[in-house]
């Protein structure tokens, strides 16, 4: 409890950079977690708190800002293995300060390069060559990625310790179980599993720099746009080589301009016309589509989706290793990021547990890379959210009471939905509840699998049980589009699925007691057990039994609606 | 002959303004004429001896680089009909200083406006607005082209007298023969003809103007490109609504880079590489093309021809009004348009002679604007210098008399083809040929009337007769590939016309007397005899009279033959 409680929860954000406060020491009042472990590195200790402070202030949408201007600043450069870190960085500095950098390991080694003011990018590519192949040729679109060479291999890079590479990739899963077996207690399972899966501050900032570099792309054309992350990079509950989903805003389509008021005459440029906003999208979206094809350098396997609802391009970016989706302007879709965003940092909790049951609905085969009829993580974490506001006390409030705490310019209407909701971290009052995630975890199980999914919808805009508006076998509100069911695509085996293996888990948590969770006991305990492929056959073998007993209550009640149809 | 004796010959050269010399006034030594009359308004007359000097100095690389960036200077507005000129200007010059403006007529009034800064373009740019349509979506891509409109148009049109719209097309071809009627003597007319067939002043600004907006599509993602415009809207020899020819240049494709010297490392810009040139040039095409058709204002009917020899990219410039050919890294067609540039600036019968037979081979279906079997214009032009080639004394050099003039910088090979020739225009001796383009017409058309097409080519590199590599019924040797016909698409059947053709107009021009050549006589006369369509039918009737003679000749040969067979 006293490590829980020792923990400030802020995902990500730049400069924060404490390490977890001591078991009963000053941060215990706060009730809130910090994991954010790959900062404590990065922050020199006399920053830490005035960055305290100022993270603490900054808002989704500032975050945002000071991240894709930080990536602007940013280059990636492709190092031979054997680089000499020193001279790397003291061949760079020619060009200009260097804030931050780090290296890791995608076909090859990469450095990302953050210069502190945007002119050295300039600079460096004022020295940077077009490459010359032999019998090959090149497409000569210079872009901010590099491949840095030793003039002299042989003598330069002879027996020199490779550099530190920074992981990019969650753990090995049987490396992951070990690594939560010598945990304390299942509570700290839980963090430890976050630790692990969660996006690092390193990565984070490469899908920033991904984006950047097609925003590169995009202005070319549309000098307003810009290129955004979305989704899992930004929502504080990404793990580590998920897709990167990105949002191109061209600023200014649809939307009326400001009448300027020199002389007799207006000006307006001449442009092409389209009858709709959609045709607009999917021309510039195929055209940026054809530009990253043909021009990006590392973009492979780029598919045009254009004729989706929402009107995507797909590629694989391989010198950062991310597969990328993007789209066009949906701002719903940034208002849903910032509201996941909220609610991962209002208490540590909430992240350990929502990572911790998508990992687990993804070793059972709940969650699937695959679109078909399973549950997504998405529908998971509203879940989880919805599980979170009927604890008592609630740990997280409703959409409606962040709604209630807005300000004017939190306010926002997108195509008639409202998506208003407070931005400011600091006006919501943080929770009284002090369950341990042990407590959480078994109660979700045991709430989820007794939840009457027949006739019950989830809601976290209420954050209580409604009445079902259709037959859908699980219905999650959207919580912008509230007539919009997030989970149309379950069917109703999957929901099945869901519960008995809730169920199994919550008999497993209970079941095995303290003296199973001592450290170095061969069998896994805890959330490693729930965790096991296993669990998945008893649970099956729980339903089986489950459907043998509602089949002989099927006849029980037929026999008795005939007893009675005789009776009458 | 004194008004022919009495022009200076410099093809839409800038800063060239002097009107025709008074006949035997002091041009007289020079036998060269001048045609661009659109010139004479727009410079003082101050400026006229210093502008003859240094426009004679310019070379054709000179020219377009000036004009080049002329354009990059100059923007393009639609305007209501009814713009009161001077309120116009005076709007426009809040931006910066303006150097020349022009109107013309496109699907509405357009105005070219160049500045003397680029500069006050950004500046133009600042209260430029993007136009908001109701129901209707706008692709935000912001380009030199712009829209004017009223703030007031009730008050602030009326009854306003519209502007001079400058011509951008030839005149019709009744108008022509009319004008070529009252004109002096047969001389006069060929000038008259090219005076108004050729390109003016405006129109070339409006080609390069028309380049500058697809390189600025072209820049956007390489930097170090350029379009430029060749063939006949530069080569001196383009007639007033002839297709733009642009040339992309994309700079580096497939030059080895210049080694920079810094430090231990090099730095290379990471690029797509493709195995060949020609697949790079494709991929890059296909893209800007997609630009153009998507995000260019007024670029309609976008084609993209890939697969052809030369790939390249076909589209309507609505706003110019041009049919645009866009191709990629073209040296030799450049040099060529240099070429028939210089021999177009050498002696001004030159090209009124070409603009002539252009005009009568159009006339009488020898050329077509349909890709076929017929004689093209560029192969009527080599014929023409040929004929010019082989006058006594000689009105201008072999192409190999121009390489023997070339210095170190002239030298160009390109694909292992020899291109070089000198450049400066001065290093020519003019010829002292005097003979009237009456003349030269008149012996053009027998020349070629009796030209052995059956066993000799055309050849300008050496200026005399050779004898055919191949059976092609015509043949004219590529002045920098010698082994290639420029006319091999030619058949048998357009040879005979030409050559009919050529003799009865040849007969024509012999036949009418001088009293026939005075004003006001109802028959068209001289030039303009010519250029009628019943010519066609008559050449044909001597044609059959021809085929008669030569069946009967075939008969006679036989019969003597049968004969001599006989007798042995």
């Amino acid at each position: 409890m006293a490590s829980l409680l020792g923990r400030l929860c802020l995902p990500h954000v730049p400069g924060v950079g404490w390490a977890r406060c001591a078991p009963g020491g000053p941060c215990l009042s706060q009730a809130r977690l910090c994991s954010a472990g790959a900062f404590v590195q990065s922050v020199p200790p006399q920053e830490e708190a005035d960055s305290k402070v100022s993270a603490q202030k900054k808002t989704f949408s500032e975050l945002q800002v000071e991240r894709s201007e930080q990536a602007q600043r940013t280059v990636l450069i492709n190092c031979p293995a054997n680089i000499n870190e020193k001279a790397f960085l003291k061949y760079l500095s020619h060009h200009g300060k260097i804030n931050d950098h780090y290296f890791y390991e995608s076909l090859g080694t990469y450095a990302v390069v953050e210069f502190s003011e945007k002119e050295s990018i300039a600079s460096l590519q004022d020295v940077t060559r077009t490459p010359y192949v032999e019998k090959e040729c090149t497409i000569p679109f210079k872009s901010r990625i590099f491949t840095l060479s030793l003039k002299n291999p042989v003598t330069q890079g002879a027996d020199r310790p490779s550099v530190h590479y920074h992981k990019q990739s969650t753990i090995l899963c049987k490396d992951l179980l070990q690594k939560l077996c010598r945990a304390d207690n299942v509570s700290n399972q839980l963090y430890t599993l976050m630790d692990e899966c969660q996006l690092t501050e390193e990565n984070t900032k490469l899908r920033f720099l991904a984006c950047s570099l097609i925003q590169d792309i995009a202005r070319a054309y549309f000098p307003d746009s810009t290129v955004q992350p979305f989704g899992s990079s930004v929502n504080s509950f990404g793990k580590l080589g998920c897709d990167l989903d990105m949002l191109l805003d061209l600023g200014e389509i649809g939307r009326s301009p400001i009448r300027t008021n020199t002389g007799p005459f207006y000006v307006e440029y001449q442009m092409k016309k389209v009858p709709l906003e959609r045709t607009a999208t999917q021309r510039i979206l195929s055209v940026i589509g054809d530009c990253i094809d043909n021009f990006g350098p590392g973009a492979m396997g780029v598919q045009k989706i254009l004729n989706a609802r929402c009107p995507l391009v797909k590629f694989s970016h391989q010198p950062t290793g991310f597969q990328c989706d993007l789209t066009v302007s949906n701002r719903a879709a940034i208002r849903c990021s910032e509201l996941l965003y909220i609610y991962g940092s209002l208490d540590s909790r909430v992240r350990a547990l929502v990572f911790s049951i998508r990992c687990w609905a993804r070793v059972h085969g709940i969650t699937s890379s695959i679109p078909g009829s399973w549950i997504t993580n998405f529908s998971l974490t509203m879940m989880a959210l919805f599980f979170l506001q009927k604890r008592t006390p609630p740990i997280i409030p409703t959409l409606d009471q962040l709604k209630a705490l807005a300000d004017a310019e939190d306010k926002h209407i997108i195509n008639g939905n409202d998506c208003t909701f407070a931005s400011n971290l600091k006006k919501i009052k943080p929770t009284e509840n002090t369950e341990t995630l042990h407590v959480l975890l078994n109660d979700f199980f045991e709430y989820f699998g007794n939840f009457a999914f027949n006739k019950n919808s989830i809601n976290i805009r209420k954050g209580k049980e409604q009445n079902k508006p259709d037959s859908s076998p699980l219905y999650i509100h959207n919580p912008f589009e509230q007539g919009l069911n997030i989970s149309k695509n379950v069917n109703q085996i999957q929901v099945e699925r869901f519960v008995a293996l809730a169920r199994e888990c919550s008999w497993i948590l209970q079941k095995k007691d303290k003296s199973q969770s001592s450290l170095c006991n061969k069998k896994p305990w805890g959330l490693a057990a729930l965790l096991q492929p296993s669990i998945a056959k008893s649970s099956l073998k729980n339903k089986k039994q489950l459907a043998l007993a509602s089949e002989r209550m099927q006849s029980l009640l037929d026999s008795l609606k005939i007893n009675s149809a005789k009776r009458e």
